[in-house]
Protein backbone atom coordinates (compact mmCIF):
# COMPACT_ATOMS: atom_id res chain seq x y z
CA UNK A 1 0.00 0.00 0.00
CA UNK A 2 1.31 3.21 -0.98
CA UNK A 3 0.53 6.87 -0.80
CA UNK A 4 -0.27 9.44 -3.38
CA UNK A 5 1.30 12.20 -3.65
CA UNK A 6 -1.18 15.78 -4.40
CA UNK A 7 2.51 17.34 -6.53
CA UNK A 8 2.98 14.16 -7.78
CA UNK A 9 2.35 13.83 -11.37
CA UNK A 10 2.42 17.16 -12.52
CA UNK A 11 2.78 17.69 -16.51
CA UNK A 12 5.34 20.36 -17.16
CA UNK A 13 2.93 21.05 -20.71
CA UNK A 14 -0.12 22.22 -20.03
CA UNK A 15 -1.80 24.88 -21.40
CA UNK A 16 -5.07 24.99 -19.84
CA UNK A 17 -5.56 24.11 -16.25
CA UNK A 18 -5.83 20.15 -15.53
CA UNK A 19 -9.16 19.73 -13.06
CA UNK A 20 -8.62 15.61 -11.63
CA UNK A 21 -11.11 13.85 -9.11
CA UNK A 22 -9.60 12.39 -6.18
CA UNK A 23 -12.09 11.37 -4.48
CA UNK A 24 -16.25 11.67 -5.04
CA UNK A 25 -19.05 10.56 -3.56
CA UNK A 26 -23.19 11.20 -3.90
CA UNK A 27 -22.34 13.91 -1.26
CA UNK A 28 -19.20 15.70 -2.55
CA UNK A 29 -16.48 15.47 -4.86
CA UNK A 30 -12.60 16.54 -3.94
CA UNK A 31 -10.28 17.51 -6.64
CA UNK A 32 -7.20 18.40 -7.80
CA UNK A 33 -6.56 21.58 -9.67
CA UNK A 34 -3.38 22.48 -11.13
CA UNK A 35 -2.45 25.98 -12.86
CA UNK A 36 0.18 27.09 -14.77
CA UNK A 37 -0.65 31.17 -15.08
CA UNK A 38 -4.02 30.90 -16.29
CA UNK A 39 -6.35 32.98 -15.24
CA UNK A 40 -10.44 33.05 -15.77
CA UNK A 41 -10.89 35.06 -18.78
CA UNK A 42 -11.68 38.75 -18.53
CA UNK A 43 -15.38 39.89 -17.64
CA UNK A 44 -15.88 35.78 -16.96
CA UNK A 45 -17.17 34.76 -13.31
CA UNK A 46 -17.31 31.40 -12.06
CA UNK A 47 -21.07 30.74 -10.69
CA UNK A 48 -21.40 27.54 -9.36
CA UNK A 49 -23.88 25.21 -8.34
CA UNK A 50 -22.30 23.89 -5.29
CA UNK A 51 -20.38 25.29 -2.10
CA UNK A 52 -16.26 25.23 -2.63
CA UNK A 53 -13.94 24.98 0.57
CA UNK A 54 -10.50 25.28 -1.18
CA UNK A 55 -6.64 25.25 -0.58
CA UNK A 56 -3.62 26.47 -2.42
CA UNK A 57 -0.95 24.14 -1.36
CA UNK A 58 1.86 25.18 -4.04
CA UNK A 59 2.26 28.14 -5.89
CA UNK A 60 -0.09 31.97 -5.63
CA UNK A 61 -3.46 32.77 -7.06
CA UNK A 62 -5.38 36.15 -6.83
CA UNK A 63 -9.08 35.77 -5.93
CA UNK A 64 -11.63 38.32 -6.48
CA UNK A 65 -15.18 37.95 -5.32
CA UNK A 66 -17.90 39.94 -7.00
CA UNK A 67 -18.78 43.13 -4.95
CA UNK A 68 -15.47 43.05 -3.17
CA UNK A 69 -12.29 45.82 -4.10
CA UNK A 70 -9.51 43.90 -3.40
CA UNK A 71 -8.14 40.84 -4.90
CA UNK A 72 -7.62 37.98 -2.49
CA UNK A 73 -3.64 36.59 -3.11
CA UNK A 74 -3.32 33.18 -1.87
CA UNK A 75 -0.33 31.15 -0.88
CA UNK A 76 0.86 27.82 0.29
CA UNK A 77 -1.69 26.64 2.91
CA UNK A 78 -4.35 29.91 2.58
CA UNK A 79 -7.68 28.41 2.34
CA UNK A 80 -10.84 29.97 1.48
CA UNK A 81 -14.98 28.87 1.40
CA UNK A 82 -16.58 29.65 -1.75
CA UNK A 83 -21.00 29.79 -1.06
CA UNK A 84 -22.86 28.29 -4.18
CA UNK A 85 -23.58 30.89 -6.39
CA UNK A 86 -20.60 33.48 -5.02
CA UNK A 87 -19.33 35.08 -8.25
CA UNK A 88 -15.55 35.01 -8.03
CA UNK A 89 -12.83 35.30 -10.51
CA UNK A 90 -9.31 33.94 -10.47
CA UNK A 91 -7.31 36.93 -11.44
CA UNK A 92 -4.11 35.53 -11.44
CA UNK A 93 -1.93 32.25 -10.81
CA UNK A 94 2.07 31.83 -10.73
CA UNK A 95 3.40 32.92 -14.22
CA UNK A 96 6.81 30.45 -13.50
CA UNK A 97 5.74 28.02 -11.38
CA UNK A 98 2.58 25.27 -11.04
CA UNK A 99 -0.32 26.60 -8.84
CA UNK A 100 -1.90 22.99 -6.69
CA UNK A 101 -4.88 23.59 -5.12
CA UNK A 102 -7.23 21.24 -3.63
CA UNK A 103 -11.09 21.70 -3.59
CA UNK A 104 -13.33 20.33 -1.99
CA UNK A 105 -16.93 20.84 -3.49
CA UNK A 106 -20.19 19.98 -1.68
CA UNK A 107 -23.84 20.97 -1.43
CA UNK A 108 -24.63 23.39 0.99
CA UNK A 109 -27.90 22.00 1.79
CA UNK A 110 -26.22 19.43 3.69
CA UNK A 111 -24.91 22.56 6.10
CA UNK A 112 -25.46 22.00 9.24
CA UNK A 113 -27.32 24.76 11.16
CA UNK A 114 -24.32 26.14 13.37
CA UNK A 115 -21.17 24.94 11.20
CA UNK A 116 -17.71 26.58 11.26
CA UNK A 117 -17.19 27.95 8.10
CA UNK B 1 -12.24 39.00 3.06
CA UNK B 2 -9.12 36.90 4.53
CA UNK B 3 -8.50 33.38 3.87
CA UNK B 4 -7.58 31.21 6.57
CA UNK B 5 -4.34 29.25 6.53
CA UNK B 6 -3.49 25.55 7.57
CA UNK B 7 -0.31 26.25 8.76
CA UNK B 8 -1.45 29.26 11.57
CA UNK B 9 -2.14 29.81 14.66
CA UNK B 10 -0.19 26.17 15.81
CA UNK B 11 0.79 26.69 19.29
CA UNK B 12 4.26 26.01 20.02
CA UNK B 13 3.89 23.89 23.21
CA UNK B 14 1.38 20.72 22.63
CA UNK B 15 1.47 18.25 25.04
CA UNK B 16 -1.33 16.31 23.08
CA UNK B 17 -2.37 15.64 19.73
CA UNK B 18 -4.69 18.65 18.39
CA UNK B 19 -7.80 18.50 16.58
CA UNK B 20 -9.92 21.58 15.09
CA UNK B 21 -12.82 21.39 12.96
CA UNK B 22 -12.76 23.82 9.56
CA UNK B 23 -15.52 22.62 8.17
CA UNK B 24 -18.73 20.35 9.39
CA UNK B 25 -21.88 19.36 7.39
CA UNK B 26 -24.23 16.50 7.73
CA UNK B 27 -22.51 14.22 5.41
CA UNK B 28 -18.38 14.71 6.25
CA UNK B 29 -16.18 16.86 8.63
CA UNK B 30 -13.15 18.02 7.13
CA UNK B 31 -10.36 18.42 10.33
CA UNK B 32 -7.02 19.93 10.86
CA UNK B 33 -4.86 17.73 12.91
CA UNK B 34 -1.35 19.01 14.91
CA UNK B 35 0.90 16.14 15.90
CA UNK B 36 4.02 17.07 17.86
CA UNK B 37 5.73 14.09 17.67
CA UNK B 38 2.44 11.75 19.43
CA UNK B 39 2.21 8.13 18.02
CA UNK B 40 -1.02 5.48 18.86
CA UNK B 41 -0.20 4.38 22.15
CA UNK B 42 1.71 1.15 21.97
CA UNK B 43 -0.32 -1.74 21.30
CA UNK B 44 -3.62 0.32 20.54
CA UNK B 45 -5.08 0.78 17.07
CA UNK B 46 -7.43 3.37 15.48
CA UNK B 47 -10.73 1.33 14.35
CA UNK B 48 -13.28 3.89 13.00
CA UNK B 49 -16.77 3.97 12.21
CA UNK B 50 -16.21 6.19 9.11
CA UNK B 51 -14.08 6.65 6.19
CA UNK B 52 -11.17 8.78 6.09
CA UNK B 53 -9.34 10.45 3.25
CA UNK B 54 -6.22 11.91 5.11
CA UNK B 55 -3.24 14.17 3.71
CA UNK B 56 0.06 15.20 5.50
CA UNK B 57 0.87 18.83 4.59
CA UNK B 58 3.70 19.29 6.83
CA UNK B 59 6.36 17.54 8.96
CA UNK B 60 6.34 13.44 8.41
CA UNK B 61 4.82 10.48 9.89
CA UNK B 62 5.21 6.71 9.90
CA UNK B 63 1.52 4.83 9.70
CA UNK B 64 1.06 0.94 9.69
CA UNK B 65 -2.15 -1.00 8.63
CA UNK B 66 -2.98 -3.90 10.77
CA UNK B 67 -1.41 -6.86 8.57
CA UNK B 68 0.98 -4.95 7.08
CA UNK B 69 4.37 -5.75 7.64
CA UNK B 70 5.56 -2.23 6.50
CA UNK B 71 5.11 1.38 7.77
CA UNK B 72 3.83 3.72 5.35
CA UNK B 73 6.31 6.87 5.41
CA UNK B 74 4.52 10.61 4.54
CA UNK B 75 6.22 13.15 3.77
CA UNK B 76 4.15 16.66 2.78
CA UNK B 77 1.64 16.19 -0.16
CA UNK B 78 0.74 12.50 0.78
CA UNK B 79 -2.62 11.38 1.09
CA UNK B 80 -4.25 8.20 1.94
CA UNK B 81 -7.81 6.54 2.15
CA UNK B 82 -8.31 4.62 4.99
CA UNK B 83 -11.63 2.91 4.76
CA UNK B 84 -13.87 2.56 7.85
CA UNK B 85 -12.80 -0.06 10.92
CA UNK B 86 -9.24 -0.29 8.86
CA UNK B 87 -7.40 -0.52 11.38
CA UNK B 88 -4.27 1.49 11.56
CA UNK B 89 -1.84 2.97 14.08
CA UNK B 90 0.38 6.29 13.74
CA UNK B 91 3.35 4.85 14.28
CA UNK B 92 5.37 8.41 14.92
CA UNK B 93 5.20 12.03 13.48
CA UNK B 94 8.12 14.47 13.52
CA UNK B 95 10.07 14.79 16.41
CA UNK B 96 11.80 18.06 16.02
CA UNK B 97 9.00 19.88 14.30
CA UNK B 98 5.31 19.88 14.06
CA UNK B 99 3.36 17.32 11.64
CA UNK B 100 0.00 18.97 10.01
CA UNK B 101 -2.60 17.15 8.59
CA UNK B 102 -5.90 17.73 6.65
CA UNK B 103 -8.48 14.93 6.78
CA UNK B 104 -11.72 14.11 5.75
CA UNK B 105 -13.75 11.70 7.54
CA UNK B 106 -17.19 10.68 5.74
CA UNK B 107 -19.66 8.32 5.42
CA UNK B 108 -18.69 5.01 3.14
CA UNK B 109 -22.69 4.59 2.61
CA UNK B 110 -22.10 7.59 1.02
CA UNK B 111 -19.57 5.82 -1.80
CA UNK B 112 -20.52 5.91 -5.44
CA UNK B 113 -20.16 2.31 -6.89
CA UNK B 114 -17.19 3.30 -9.09
CA UNK B 115 -15.88 5.88 -6.93
CA UNK B 116 -12.19 6.40 -8.08
CA UNK B 117 -10.00 5.81 -4.28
Amino acid sequence: MKPGNIFSEIPNLAKDEIFETLLKTHRFELERIISSGQATPSGQWYDQPTDEWVILLKGSAGLIFEGEKEVMVLHPGDYVHISAHQRHRVEWTDGEGKTVWLALHYSGSDKMPRSRE
